[in-house]
């Protein structure tokens, strides 16, 4: 099992994240590319962090709302999420090679992550853009119950895709995350702990309601946006290491 | 003697030049990279118009200043310059290949050609960062008493350079274009076709005191903006054909 | 019956719309404040049009969207849109006093007009972000069955409203405007010229089903994007004039 | 004599700046406009803290230029620096008068502030854009051995002025700022203190070079940008109100 982590996300003289500790710890950085977050600097600089910590480098393409830091659900066409889609993968990828990097994977962010989640025609669209990008690079899902059939959409294109799972948030039955204003929503860390444990031992996780759901993951969302966040990648790390 | 045309400077709904009909004209597109105009979607429209007449694919990359058309000079440092430029190259790169297209070089647009030709600070990072792209790339600069100089300079980082004179636009004596805001500044329709002549016959123009200045020059900037621009155009590839 | 017209829309090098043209004809100027069109330089040329033809000036505050034209709907908490209402209004009603001049209403535009006209949320969080303006300013909505409900909602928060009709536009059963892509969407100049002419006489229109629907209209939405569209302005102005 | 700051300056989802700590030590809010920081959300919660703390309200406009974050000098026509001027003036006006506040000041930003000390044509087309507001609002500059000039050329526009010195600066002969690429540029808290102190009790500052420079100062420029910052800032406002 493999960690995945936002990194990038600063902008101009805003600086968000701890890239430089959480980059240490981690197997893939999905890296903003300048529409909802990231600008061409910042993406310079988390590529060579990347580069000297070994990571797999993947794009992290959100909506273009800088303001709204790509939170906001934006009802696009099927050209504009193809394009929009394409246009930062594509700045991401030749900014990768200048530095003899290669972009592997792509995992979008925010709404746009959420209305792939929840939406055919977006995600039919996402697929389409990444499958005809001009080489083979996979597209991250979340991984749910829907997983099987998600998989089967994406072979149509002719693309490859992996699932993930959050460490640190709740499911509900369904296999979504449990709404962030829930209570419960996101684990203590013992409990973000177990999750990772029976998730790797066992392929599922407990629900909210106690059910055990069975998901196939290839990779772990962690977060590096503080300090607590980085302690918490360190803690899976070695768990994951001593798997 | 090839013709290049600034296009695919559209932007959302706001449609600017007549890129269609320029397209079957000319040898090279220039086309914007969303920083001071076009759009992820309008990028891939030209790209495909581009294909659709055989068109050579160029980066036309600016300063991020859309409000100002990228017209405006920006004091920025080396990183910035260099950051842009290989952003901006990479996204048109990127959605080329996706069209099965592929650019073959890069010429800056406004003031951040300006400040090039002007400002040798500026013309090094813009040369680095073409130099450092991870495929060899032309970079395209203004023809002038100082090309030799400046090919010398890219020799250094082992980049391949062009040059372009333009049609349409009156020369000072030391070879820069004579301000707009002069008069004479721009060429009527019988002189343009006169410089073009003379530059194909004899690779000289004639500047406004009346001097003849060689340039040596790749291929000739020409402009489709309005229905005018459009017909000089013809009348240059028609007299460039029966060369 | 008074014609308002969507203007000032153009956006640094990029003309839209026949300004000129269509302020000559109107009684009511909504300007776009910059967020999905406008730009300070463009916003004061059209101010000083208005002053020019002595037309009535009103805030047209959209989403933070340029390159989608403001047409895409955004997911905004209550915040962000109250926010983003006030901050256009307090731009464009600045820039009008600076010319002398006083903004006197606010019509949304494009997605974030529809998604008041749909949303109950929306429109309560835009109602709020005028009734609370340091001075009152009447909120434009399109008459529908519904706005004798709308002008409740806007009574509880002090607002003063009023209500819009489409000239060109057919309308569905419910009051909406049928959808641009159904045929007969869009009115015929006769048809046009038909439906304001039992507005004014009888304050009805005929639906796409035969029906008559009441509709309390106190301005009526025209446009001035091309030539056609301002000979459709003189063809009411005319018409209205003759009441 | 008064302290001024710089706040407002987080940008949707990126936080910068201490704004609560230092709003609670100073007596002018210089708040960003959304051009090169702050946006709208943002504005409201900075006025409603410097409401809360009884602090006066100026407008800090810059450069359109988000990513630069207004620090980097963008060649501008005269329009186009009256015209950012007044909209952004105009935004804030009215958005802290829907907080019962009145913005009574400007004081531009970064490269736009520098223009305007070094450049008479950016500075009599800030001065112009001010003076034609449509109430009275004060400008503020820097103190410098030209600022019985600066005030003549702003009387000449019917413009009244006030300047700044700043507490942490080392001065060169010339009364500007050392640049902070020079050795000694930015003072020790010790160094800060004897400067203020000095400003207070003689109306001089000991330049770099050890030359007493007069200087007429209405208020100091303080910094809220990290502890240190808000800890300098009491230590000053301790002295200040000692006086």
């Amino acid at each position: 099992m493999k960690l995945n982590c936002d990194l990038g996300e600063s902008y101009g003289s805003w600086k968000m994240g701890l890239d430089s500790e959480a980059m240490s710890h981690i197997d893939q950085a999905n890296i903003a590319c300048g529409f909802h977050a990231g600008d061409p600097q910042w993406m310079i600089k988390t590529l060579l962090l990347a580069k000297q910590h070994n990571v797999e480098i993947g794009a992290h393409p959100g909506y273009p709302d800088l303001v709204g830091f790509g939170r906001r659900s934006m009802k696009c066409s099927a050209e504009e999420v193809q394009s929009l889609v394409q246009y930062q993968m594509s700045a991401l990828d030749g900014m990768a090679r200048c530095q003899g990097l290669e972009m592997t994977y792509i995992k979008p962010h925010g709404a746009l992550y959420n209305d792939m989640m929840a939406d055919a025609f977006v995600r039919e669209n996402i697929m389409k853009a990444v499958a005809n990008y001009y080489r083979p690079v996979r597209l991250v899902l979340q991984a749910t119950p829907s997983s099987a059939q998600h998989k089967e959409e994406a072979e149509k294109f002719g693309l490859e895709v992996a699932f993930e799972a959050f460490a640190d948030r709740c499911y509900d039955d369904d296999g979504r995350l449990l709404a962030r204003s829930k209570a419960g929503a996101v684990h203590t860390k013992e409990k973000m702990l177990a999750q990772v444990k029976q998730l790797m031992e066992q392929g599922t996780v407990t629900t909210v309601s106690g059910i055990e759901l069975a998901l196939q993951v290839d990779t772990l969302c962690v977060h590096g946006d503080n300090e607590e966040g980085v302690r918490s990648i360190e803690a899976i790390k070695v768990m994951v290491a001593g798997q």
